[in-house]
């Protein structure tokens, strides 16, 4: 694979990474050295720019960097984490609400047949669907500006649910209606009193209740100084996780 | 979905959780508490059965319960991070080795269109085919008994790959001419000595290094008592990833 | 030092730490070595004795090895955060409540002129009585079998205070008036949901709240594969810390 | 306790901390509001001044906000466990090197009847001193502009030992000559390199090897939206305890 104008490139100074679109004319400058975009066509996915590396922008990248936030996302370490921990395979369909800026629904789309996602509002909504299209992901997913407790469905339609909203437990009823029997829900909520407050509904609803949190920590990759980052994320959110029962 | 004869099922008492066949004239007891599994045929997945509920197994599930284990698997909280951050798509190659017990393998097979595994040992080997058979996984996955060494490959034949073994600089280059340009290279490493040396080999080859671990702490469930279990694994493996530069 | 009959001597085999009384006649026994009583008596601090080292117990040994534990105790990782947190000098009056198995009593006392410490159990009472004897340990502290709400002080007594009970709001009124303006108090609590409640309680009288867990863990000690431990401690409990305002 | 001109004081808005000198004249202005160093004359230890609260620095507020640094110190979550792990009484003289900034020293005083302390740089040392002189510090600490190498000490004159240099197994051998038979000595490392390399010269010494880091994680102090804060360090250094053998 080589650069071609108006791909998306990462560039790479030592352990900096900046995501930036070919643009002809543009460059970067970082501490003193500087990458003209015009010599990165043509190039190679890995090659040596100077004192750049170019690549192109991963799934991870892409929701660090690539995407618009108007909301908090979820973090590739907890939304990998949630979209294998649902149990999707290729042929099944997913609900998520809300969609938010369209991180974890990207995740849900590299595992699952189809995504329905929905959002109640419409810029987080039109920001998402902007977020999809400018790295062309996403082709498997509906969305909906609308509120998922207003949508119809079947009963039993959906094989895996992903919650992300402040009050999770005013959905669940109906969550635990299109879900399949047996099928995972996850939820990520950022306080304690929140996770208190879902377990006590969840339980009538739900079994094989999980909740937890991830910490990842970095390390400096000097070989012969080997030891952590200095700072970490000391958190991003609780997730939790349950099975329809009946 | 209702169980029959010969499924596998969790079990589940409270939070404890049992993986088992479902054979006519077994039973499971735990605290007292009795289920013989002729009571289970039939029944839904998610359904309660005396203290006890039924659930098919998920794919974590069938990692941590079900597969032998003839070596260190892969934990589920690094699988499933470094499966997504592969960056896979349904189409790509992946290359693993060592197999192991088929953890990681399993993982990545839901992400890829193929995975080609190979592992030096017959024993692991066969358990790791055995594991897979049991559960009807890994229909995507060439398995070889083979060391990766001594197989041929035409040039940039992988889109990934992810290396489990004790000594993986002995395999760099020639890892570094089968993925093609860019592309992402895991790996899986116990010691801190391991990874200083790894990274000494890396920086050559490989470029964007990271070094990184996960902790997964697990809460109990008591919407009113709310707190970490007391206990959680304080070291699974140091994750590194790099992308191959030229 | 020597070691004579009726002291406590550390028993160090490999990375298994045992405590024992050195009285003639009794042995031990780990993993097909023996080691008897007898032959520690004359023997030095440090010194090694066949496949052994015996060594006199430092504080955190005699806490974590040597106390009889009738509640949960302080663990030393918080202990001696919380001790040396709380500001205290060597002429100053510590208050304590409930005083438990007496090893946060037992650390104040290592930095404080006085601890006066409270407990309601008659049972953890003679308890911790009887870890601080064995010891020879606390001669500095005043301990009493009475509930602190129904002690009379004068008014700005105490230097800091240390409270370890289930619902300490309950007592934080009395807390605030006994101690001198501006000193530190500082609690323990297990759950999410106590902590909340006792915020609450703690802001009309207490300012420069702090809310933190400490995370304690050990590598193994081979230099060759330096590596954490398998599994360590995820929850010992919350510490919350105020400083009296006016 | 009542603030006068020349004290050091906390000044806390909401959750950030300020430590000043009362000069008059002076003021301190966060986010619009201003208090007046005049204004704080006379007032309490603990009382409410407009926005502001005001409280004299704890032993942790000097070290974090009071002291110069001239080099990295060990932070109070470390520092704390080590002074009391080192099992030192008020009676005990026990030896530093290097002296850095004089955090640890200033804990050690804390609980030991002399603290002998060491540092090569004329620089740090000066700082040191100051540091100590500006909060009426270390009264009982004895501070040598010297290598620890070329003191003379009787053999088994020390108590216990902390060692805060770049090498410390040069230092190994003279360490353990000056201990007491069976005293503790704690090192902190940056690294794992290090850790390895200390670890390797330590076995023939010392005993009752650990090695362990500690993690300190805040929580927001909001009781009805408990959660951590968003950033923690990852990672201050690597603490190794060993007890000197024969």
């Amino acid at each position: 694979m080589s650069f071609k104008e108006g791909d998306y490139v990462i560039i790479l100074y030592r352990e900096r990474k900046y995501l930036r679109k070919l643009v002809k004319g543009m460059s970067l400058s970082v501490r003193g050295h500087t990458i003209n975009f015009h010599d990165i066509l043509g190039k190679q996915d890995g090659q040596r720019v100077g004192e750049f590396f170019v690549l192109s922008p991963t799934l991870e990248d892409i929701i660090l960097l690539g995407f618009e936030r108007k909301t908090q996302i979820v973090y590739p370490k907890d939304a990998f984490y949630i979209a294998l921990k649902l149990n999707v395979k290729r042929t099944d369909k997913v609900l998520e609400f809300g969609t938010g800026s369209g991180a974890m629904t990207t995740v849900l789309s590299y595992l699952a047949g189809e995504v329905w996602t929905y959002e109640t509002s419409k810029d987080f909504y039109a920001n998402a669907l902007k977020n999809w299209e400018k790295f062309n992901l996403c082709t498997n997913v509906k969305a909906f500006n609308t509120n998922f407790l207003e949508a119809h469905f079947e009963e039993e339609f959906f094989d895996a649910c992903f919650v992300d909203v402040k009050e999770p437990w005013e959905y669940l009823e109906k969550v635990w209606k299109v879900l399949k029997q047996g099928k995972v829900c996850a939820f990520v909520l950022p306080t304690t009193n929140q996770v208190s407050k879902l377990l006590s509904f969840m339980k009538p609803l739900f079994t094989d209740l999980e909740v937890m949190e991830i910490l990842l920590r970095h390390y400096k990759i000097n070989p012969e100084r080997l030891r952590p980052e200095d700072q970490m994320p000391a958190h991003t959110a609780y997730l939790i996780f349950g099975r329809k029962r009946i």
